[in-house]
């Protein structure tokens, strides 16, 4: 089976492998019409570029989009459109190892029963984190037709390993600060404390994970097609095919489990001959629709599980177990 | 946009309303050849009746499915299979007061907007907890395929309100108590601590959420369409197709935000020629992929938003503020 | 796999079977807020009711629709319509001997080796023309949206067996006539001569096929999702779903084969401010698109293959060849 | 809306412009573990390079496959094949010209309208007959799967103009003979009669039309998904998005409607214990499944509306007709 586009109407298809010769995505859908150029997708692509802090992942992508397909003239066609980054640096010689000793907490194990051993191990291929520069590319193009709604899509980390985001940060924080530092911190002081904390795990051989949430602005009200596209379901679909994903929650999300009905329903009230709720624990989300209100989404990363400390496998060949790293 | 069918290979359509004529699931994709009857779908659906216990909701759902189509002599044709309930000890009245007047957490607000008023109000339409008497349908036709791959699949009640099953049960707990208490909660004594706090908020004229656990065992290792058809974007998907579902998490979930790598990845070992992992941290998915173990997810509920007591909200209409309940 | 729902936007879902409880249709997609009454399908129906003329099937079949859902005081809600008509007036008794026998013509041989003999054979089951009517009920939704967009639709019968219409008729001929005569033809001579020819066949045991013209009017320029959704396999696809099509062309269609292009090429010219073409030579379809021309397809039946006339077929369950008829 | 994808498990998305800087396939639900290079594709897509005779299109196209993902150490791994050629020998100046004066017989003046001129017109665009070089790489990779199945497809030209292959020819004719001439003609003779035909159809600056027949041999019983997902259906839509088709038929086709249905049934026999019929009218589709004899296709071509002689348009800025070739 097949399972590599997604959308209905703003389809995004995701080529490529981590250490292929391209990372690519495919949009359909798009109408025609919308200013595109390379440079709009390039200065996304820039932002997930790891830094030189020493924070991010050592390998060195600089990514250059090329825009193959689907747009003439700085404007796109309504043509699919076919933007790829070349995979540069890729040194495929450490992954040798893996394909017969999957490592823990990746997906080399399933994935090479699933394709029988012909996936591309290397670099984890499919499974890889670089995959989402295809997200990426596909995002800058959608951020485009957002703007044009002027909904406006902030994210910000709001944990790293036990370090985490306590005070209130206001959206113009978010703005400003989160591209100022390594971790995507909307407070400066908060952000210190996270670096510290990713480079002493580093140090130590291991890795940390974290929370990042997620909020979009000026949706309109009635945004989701219930019952089965309902915009929650959609929203939590497509972040955990974010691979290091392992849980999503909505405005006051698991923590609405342990409050009281009256605690928990919005209130509403009229402002300006506009209906608004006193306050926001759906997350800008009711019945799968949205409501006007912002969408908040908070979402779980587990720590890499890229580490250097020595772990258990198994050799699948010799179906023996073997201490790696 | 259409947004009422689930699913690929095995396509789940819902219809109905909460006090139209019938609630249904069409199923297409069932292999021929299956065995079928009301029975078994009945059985399931006997389950999900609120009980006396004054717990849940105090509609009387004496549901009786009846099978429209796709079974012939009492096995699956291959052909869809239509199934349905009819709507009884429906009363609609009441809900006259809030065509206008959005109740607080439901979705009547921005049912209102996106369907200009044309939506089917009435106990909630289509966002109505009575639609999951279709979820429940269909899935006794994936439960009877799933068991003859020997797949069984477990949920139990882990939390409700602040009362939370803090200790470990079996599955054996799992299978032998749900279904013998109004909460489905594997641990009698917790059960009645949960059923206490349930009474107890009603009596104020209020509503608890809870969290649920499900469990699958003996999923294969690799099922799952990466990189966008990943099993945990799919299971997450459908859950949040539940109306009251605010967090959906896999494994560790969001604790594996603040695990180190080294205490978050599942190390592997080989016992009787078969690989399994130590730990599953990872609740049996890594890279969307299924791991083999088994496969866990917890689920947040919210509240339930139908209470008693007095809230704000907007007549839309006159567009000004009232007092409800 | 399953293969029961066509469309994107406006999905249309086919449920039941020839002899089953029902026949149905669902319509997912619909926009909220259209009028429909359980009459305006109804009235569609009747048009394919058999008369009484002995010139189509003998079958009574007196449909009476029932919508179950997706309407609420007389429009639709944007929550998907299902539409059923129950099966009455079946005898089953006849079609215990085609079990193991094929029907010359007919599928039951390719279905039973598909489903493994479980398929549902009374009355040809899924793949008798009695499915058509869901596709006369979802056509009557699709009909009331076009009509809001100033869309008609006109079909006719242009050959029946070795009668052809060949003289130029007017829409209005169409409109006017076509339900005037058991076999639609828009002009009363050529109708009485094909119902002629029909009613010899059928004395002799036998059956004829025919050709239906479609014609679309007013539809905008640029309908089609090229490549692949393009208007005239969109159109091609739905019409081969009807068992008894052979054969589907667009405008000059296998003509165009042996004309050349300046024959085929149609001109453009003004008139009144707006493009129109000298000739329809391609069926009002370019490249997929619409061209603001009338929509011209033709559509071969074969002759019903329910003869009868002894025919050979194959004993399946003795693997001998068998006279029946 | 989208349309640039088709298929349900074999998923293959078509990309680029006919004088962008690609044509791609991308093919998504291609098993893991086929054997696949590019000398695969490109053996395929030599096939379908006009040759030095005059006969087709004078355009130098020497596309060289390059597969940029899917594909490791000569074996597809499950994720996504991504295919392209590069354009090359592309002169689009001509095209200015067109811009706003549509060619009769081509998509311009539709997709002018439907993309409100954001199309990218330069040589057809996306409405060129370039683009079936995507199809042919896909083509390529669905040929090597029915390889595995023993499933063989043969195509030839049985009409060019008014030039028809009336003799018979066998199975092992089409093998041998069609690409040992232009026009992919499985006689030898009439191969000449329609060469000189097209040539002197070019020398008056015009062109010709045809009917290709498409004959799959060895599928098995029961292939295809009714009742919207059937076999002539799903062919029938792909084969009307070659732009130039305007007629499909299967089996007797068109002349189905001038049978009896006692001739037109195709009456069963056992032959070494293997069902057959007698004859092959249904084009060894019923009901929309396979039969188990071959499938018989034929699909009219209308003449390329690209021809020298002078023909009427419309100046689209201008909105007045003018004489354009």
């Amino acid at each position: 089976m097949n399972g590599n586009s997604i959308g209905k109407v703003f389809v995004f298809t995701c080529i490529g492998e981590s250490h292929g010769l391209i990372v690519g995505a495919i949009i359909d859908g798009c109408p025609a019409g919308l200013p595109l150029t390379e440079a709009d997708v390039q200065s996304e692509l820039d932002k997930r570029r790891p830094g030189l802090s020493g924070v991010s992942t050592p390998r060195l992508e600089e990514d250059r989009v090329e825009i193959l397909s689907g747009v003439y003239r700085g404007y796109t066609t309504g043509a699919p459109i076919c933007m790829i980054v070349r995979n540069r640096d890729v040194d495929s010689k450490p992954y040798e190892a893996i394909r017969f000793r999957p490592r823990p907490g990746h997906a080399d194990y399933p994935a090479a029963v699933k394709y029988g051993g012909f996936n591309d191990y290397r670099g984890g291929g499919r499974f890889s984190g670089r995959m989402t520069a295809a997200y990426v590319m596909a995002g800058a193009v959608a951020k485009k037709l957002l703007n044009l709604l002027e909904i406006e899509v902030l994210a910000h980390t709001v944990q790293i390993g036990k370090v985490k985001l306590s005070k209130r940060v206001s959206y113009e924080d978010i703005r400003v600060n989160v591209y100022r530092n390594a971790v995507r911190c909307a407070d400066p002081e908060v952000a210190a404390l996270m670096e510290d904390a990713v480079l002493k795990a580093a140090e130590e051989g291991d890795s940390l994970g974290g929370v990042v949430e997620g909020i979009a602005l000026n949706v309109p009200v009635g945004v989701g097609e219930p019952i089965f596209d309902s915009l929650d379901s959609d929203l939590a679909k497509m972040l955990f095919n974010i691979p290091a994903v392992k849980g999503v929650e909505f405005g006051a999300g698991f923590k609405a489990a342990s409050m009281r009905g009256s605690e928990n329903n919005d209130q509403y009230v009229v402002k300006d001959g506009k209906v608004f709720t006193l306050t926001n624990n759906a997350g800008g989300i009711l019945g799968g629709l949205s409501t006007g209100m912002p969408i908040v989404v908070r979402v779980a990363f587990k720590p890499t599980p890229s580490i250097s400390k020595k772990q258990r496998t198994v050799d699948l060949k010799e179906m023996r177990e073997v201490d790696e790293g």
